[in-house]
């Protein structure tokens, strides 16, 4: 049984102490956070429902924790910005051991950490059926200067930073019944949002549009050309995926990866790696409205935002909720 | 069956138009928000949860919409802020009506209008159980404005503005299966945040200390004394209340009257009605580091944070879950 809800935000309060940029603590209607001169507000919710985008038997708790936060940092990294504060609202059955709380919070709070952000309020009550979180993140850029869905242009390149495919592979592996036990299944349980990378990439200037690949490519890159009134070729024999005959698949059409997918002129020079995370070129931007995939043979199809079952439910329909 | 989620999605782009401070309209990773100059971000997180804040067959689902926003404007307004865009996030069970879904947002948004609030993002999910939403209000102060709960002194007076114990008391009417039709039992279900009143207060420097009623007074005055180290003692025939004999214990203990509860030092003259809304003297700031209530024959009891029982759970017990 979970603390009392009192004893939980004292609990709270503690071990998030105070932050450079909030005003004051945790303890009062509303948090007041100082963002920097010069800046726009940038904000992200995220819900982490137990049984859609975890499960218990497969998730540890610091790991739940850990992903619940750093999908919101992600969508901070994907406009190029820098997040400041985190708010947590949790609903969690009554029979939920404290212990189970406790390394949420350890995996939320070290992640926050290691980025500066500061846990700065949200909300606790009773869940009548499994745990639910929805986190919001508030961050800032440079006015004017956040990086759209919006920017991509006909002739420009495609990129993406790190892998593909990877979580969606380490999640088919759980539900085969096995047991992950390699470095790259980390990053399904504890991935790294590319804050980094998409700061450097506002800064220099160099992305005209930018995601992050929660969704999978196929969705993901159909945001890009929806909001940008425009289409894209993906070069399949480019694309950094896992070997195998399924990595094609899961590099395409598998979620919760994280990275950074971006546009660039082709005049401007991306380096290969970014923050020591690498950066591959897979495609272009095309006039044609259709995203197509350019196999080795030169043929090319049109990509369906299939998404990829998992939990029993497609990835799309996951979080396609997003209203941002 | 509500629309699918896509569908949704592009309704309430669709009816949210955008904003005046609004960086782009709904549509990517983030909402970008550019707030006034000199000011900092205000951000405040609650709840609305269906057998906790609502039941459906009390609540039209247009009061549920305004309900929710309404919680996070009250939470502004104790700042002394000023809203610029909410985020709503909703778990919504399958077989809910899409008619429910619409009139919720018809609510919601025509707070949101009146306000000049922008719905800027928000995440949809599928529920399990009951509809839940988490309402996320973005708002702003002039820097180091803000009116925190901690800033009260002995020998301020307190005040409160509207009248207290009506919501719980349209609560205790549905509870006993009769039907609310007084103009009165409009302020449970359109519950108007004291934002005039809150930014009147800040901006004329009168309040030292304020809070919202959400909890009740003996909860939130409570919350006041603890956070500026001080105690209190309220006046029990001050109180701006409903007669008869429940009157006193709803106006103390009753919860989601959303007024505001405010100190201010003797020597400010504090109007009696600011923005059309009545405020009233109803107690003092003392050093004892307890909440007092002094009778009309002067005897003093000491207020007990009791809560007022509804949904078959302590308001205490609800709204004590804010960690903001």
């Amino acid at each position: 049984m979970p603390l009392s809800e009192r004893k939980l935000i004292d609990r709270i309060r503690q071990v998030s102490g105070e932050g450079a940029r909030l005003g004051h603590g945790i303890g009062d209607d509303c948090a007041v956070v100082d963002l920097p001169n010069g800046h726009e507000a940038l904000v992200t919710t995220d819900f982490s429902l137990e049984g859609i985008h975890f499960r218990r038997e497969w998730h540890t708790p610091d790991s739940v924790g850990h992903r619940c936060l750093a999908r919101g940092l992600s969508d901070i990294a994907a406009m190029g910005g820098e997040p400041h504060a985190a708010f947590l609202s949790l609903a969690l059955p009554r029979k939920l051991p404290q212990r189970w709380v406790d390394q949420f919070f350890a995996g939320f709070l070290k992640l926050a950490k290691s980025y500066g952000v500061q846990l700065a309020g949200g909300d606790i009550a009773e869940s009548p059926t499994g745990i639910l979180a929805d986190i919001v993140v508030l961050g800032s850029v440079p006015k004017r200067k956040a990086v759209l869905r919006s920017g991509a242009h006909v002739g420009d390149f495609l990129y993406v930073t790190g892998t593909l495919g990877d979580s969606v592979a380490t999640l088919e592996l759980l539900r085969a019944g096995k047991r992950p036990g390699t470095a790259s299944h980390q990053r399904h349980f504890y991935p790294d949002p590319r804050l980094k990378v998409g700061g450097y990439l506002r800064e220099k200037k160099l992305a005209s549009a930018m995601i992050d690949t929660s969704d999978g490519l196929s969705v993901d890159l159909q945001h890009i050309c929806d909001e940008s009134g425009v289409g894209a070729v993906v070069y399949a024999g480019s694309l950094p995926r896992l070997p195998g005959p399924d990595g094609l698949k899961l590099a395409l059409h598998g979620g919760e990866d994280y990275e950074l997918l971006f546009t660039a002129a082709q005049r401007v020079k991306v380096p290969t790696a970014i923050a020591g995370v690498g950066v591959t070129r897979i495609g272009e931007i095309v006039s044609e409205r259709d995203v197509r995939v350019a196999g080795a043979d030169g043929r090319m199809q049109r990509l369906k935002q299939a998404g990829w079952e998992h939990f029993g439910l497609k990835i799309r329909q996951i979080s396609a909720g997003e209203i941002q």
